[in-house]
């Protein structure tokens, strides 16, 4: 992987401990397009770095908040927005291991690497820092670091955060905790896929289900995360990878990124768990279910062999069903399990997975996640694009 | 473990290739109390040994069968039974690891060692042996090897198979894969228990769950899995087991067996998971849910630390309840899984343990598991035992 020019250096010897003001895609309601305002951003409190973000690009999750799909997902203004690369501005108190200018990727699941959760070795959630998609505030001081004066009542108000990250800004606020710095000269535009899509699919497959080679694996649902776990597959040498979708136009990127078998799963007059054991003596040994969709939970969970078959839960189930599974479907022999942010340690793995990519050890196929790039003032029609099944990932400079 | 007679050896010379007339307890229908017999067992076929027995146990899985509480259980005549030892009478065609006079202890999970299941070290799912509840007959052939006489019609008619085993007979066929060969000087009497309760807790704290020294574990339902579970957890130095059943009569035992802590889930006034993770900071390491009762799997579930915790089902879940977890619960990092015979391997690792219980160097307390002994005759008072709550085991001797 090549490097590439990551545009300015922070202004950090200006703007330390004070507030910035900059632009930001400010959510104000429900289902409304971004608007773009001029938000005040207060200086990183303690544990806390500020961030000038270079790169954002768009998830699903971001869309999902932004539509306010459940009630507890509607908290507003809020900048959403959690895949990004940038330069950390300036540090607060307490944080020893960032420093102005350091290139940095912000991760929605920190990791404190001092709490039982972090030493215990078993798990990526870290206690304070992990994954919250209903927390809005700084951990902290339960503030927020973001403000905005409200046309209306000519008041300045909060914004709210989302997912310890909130990166549809020229600048945010972190948890030093979530912000994992990497190699001084990686592309940053690149970066910006580790902060959700490609770490949370490859981890998957790496980390989570530990795919060996010459296993089969299906995939279900090919958005962004699909093949990512697809491409963390392939490095990991797997024989045969099959990618099930309803949108048979996602079968020729899937193609290009190393699928080796599709399934259109409206097509098809049988159950798709039936057709996978088919095509491979009994079923495949992972299934990575990234579609959130109940019924599909059940095909993914099906079409892996019994006595060793794991499934790995990507998809975010945003409805109140339960699992679609028997508890005596479980002694057959096949295991079940989550997967948040593809078990990634953020701040312990990620330097290494981009030093490897750097040095040529490791080809992760960043470029064909990148679908579209645009400037940041065109994040509404990159929302668009995204909503519309059209891009993979539309990386937003700024 | 000392030593002690084992009774009679079998008389194959005079028996070998010839059917053998002897007594066994037929359920003849639903919830109707077993009737002592004369049967008929025929000489054991290709890859089969026919085996006298000198001990047998009840198991509640018996009992469910001999209650027919779903239509698929209900088969009959049928020889139940699935808990023995004994010693084998004569083999069939092909059996190459077991002659007359060996000592064995039937599985209901047998282990052939050469299928791909057997061969991918990933699972003790034998594919040809595996356990299934609804097979009747024979592998070989489809066909029994138990006979009766109707009384009403005179007729000579087949006796159905039981869980590969079929030991509520004073002689049994069984496929060479269903009966593992111990220690000749091991106690019988104790072996017995290996061939379900024992194996199937201990494994699951071994082998399923891999309990560490210092975890925490908690046991739902303390019949003699539970316990089991206890002591496999107690053997691989756990620091707090806690058991929890509605039946307090249940905690005198459990406390002899190593049990620290016990919950009435009866008498608590909150969710027995929010006991559970008061007393342990946060859950348990693992929960062994040994009920089959759905809301009790749910608490069993909730009961472990999030990050890490792990829930093995070894409860017999007969009603159609679906498992009742959301999907988005496995994002916490619980786990669960389904658990068939503790995963033991039971030719490879059965023969081991029992020359370690020999030798001192594994002190598996098999005498706690003893409640009563009978001789066979006395089945029926046995099992009446089992279903009031009065007996853990109740070892009938021939």
């Amino acid at each position: 992987m090549a490097s590439n020019g990551n545009g300015s250096l922070a202004n950090g010897a200006c703007t330390q401990g004070k507030p910035i003001k900059c632009k930001a895609a400010v959510a104000w309601g429900p289902g409304e397009p971004l608007v773009m305002e001029e938000v005040e951003l207060a200086p990183p409190g303690r544990l806390e770095v500020r961030v000038k973000l270079l790169f954002t690009s768009i998830c699903h999750t971001d869309l999902s908040f932004l539509k306010g799909e459940n009630e507890l997902q509607r908290k507003f203004p809020r900048v959403l927005g959690h895949e990004a690369a940038g330069v950390v501005e300036s540090v607060g108190e307490g944080v020893e291991d960032l420093a102005p200018g350091d290139h940095v990727v912000p991760i929605f699941n920190g990791e404190c690497g001092s709490c039982a959760y972090c030493d215990s070795g078993k798990t990526n959630l870290c206690g304070p820092y992990r994954v919250d998609p209903f927390k809005t505030t700084m951990t902290s001081d339960g503030g927020t670091r973001f403000s905005v004066v409200d046309r209306s009542s000519g008041d300045r108000r909060p914004v709210y955060h989302f997912l310890n990250t909130s990166t549809f800004a020229e600048y945010t606020v972190l948890d030093a905790a979530c912000a994992v710095k990497v190699h001084p000269e990686a592309p940053l535009e690149k970066m910006c896929l580790l902060s959700c899509g490609i770490s949370t699919g490859v981890g998957a497959a790496w980390n989570t289900a530990n795919v060996f080679a010459g296993s089969t694996v299906a995939v279900f649902g090919l958005g962004a995360v699909g093949l990512a776990v697809a491409e963390g597959a392939r490095l990991r040498g797997a024989a045969r990878i099959i990618g099930v979708d309803i949108n048979t136009e996602k079968f020729t990127k899937g193609k290009e990124m190393g699928i080796t078998d599709f399934i259109d799963s409206k097509a098809s007059d049988k159950p798709v768990h039936e057709v996978i054991r088919e095509m491979t003596d009994g079923g495949v040994d992972y299934s990575f279910e990234c579609t959130g969709i109940n019924g599909v939970l059940r095909e993914s969970f099906l079409s892996t062999h019994d006595g060793w078959g794991l499934t790995v839960v990507l998809g975010i189930h945003a409805t109140p069903k339960m699992l679609p599974l028997h508890p005596m479907e479980l002694f057959d022999g096949r295991r079940i399990t989550g997967c948040v942010f593809g078990d990634m340690k953020g701040k312990s793995q990620l330097p290494g997975i981009v030093d490897k990519c750097m040095n040529g050890e490791l080809k992760l196929n960043f470029d064909g996640f990148i679908t579209h790039r645009m400037p940041f003032s065109d994040i509404n029609e990159a929302i668009r694009l995204l909503e519309e099944g059209k891009s993979l990932r539309c990386v937003l400079h700024f």
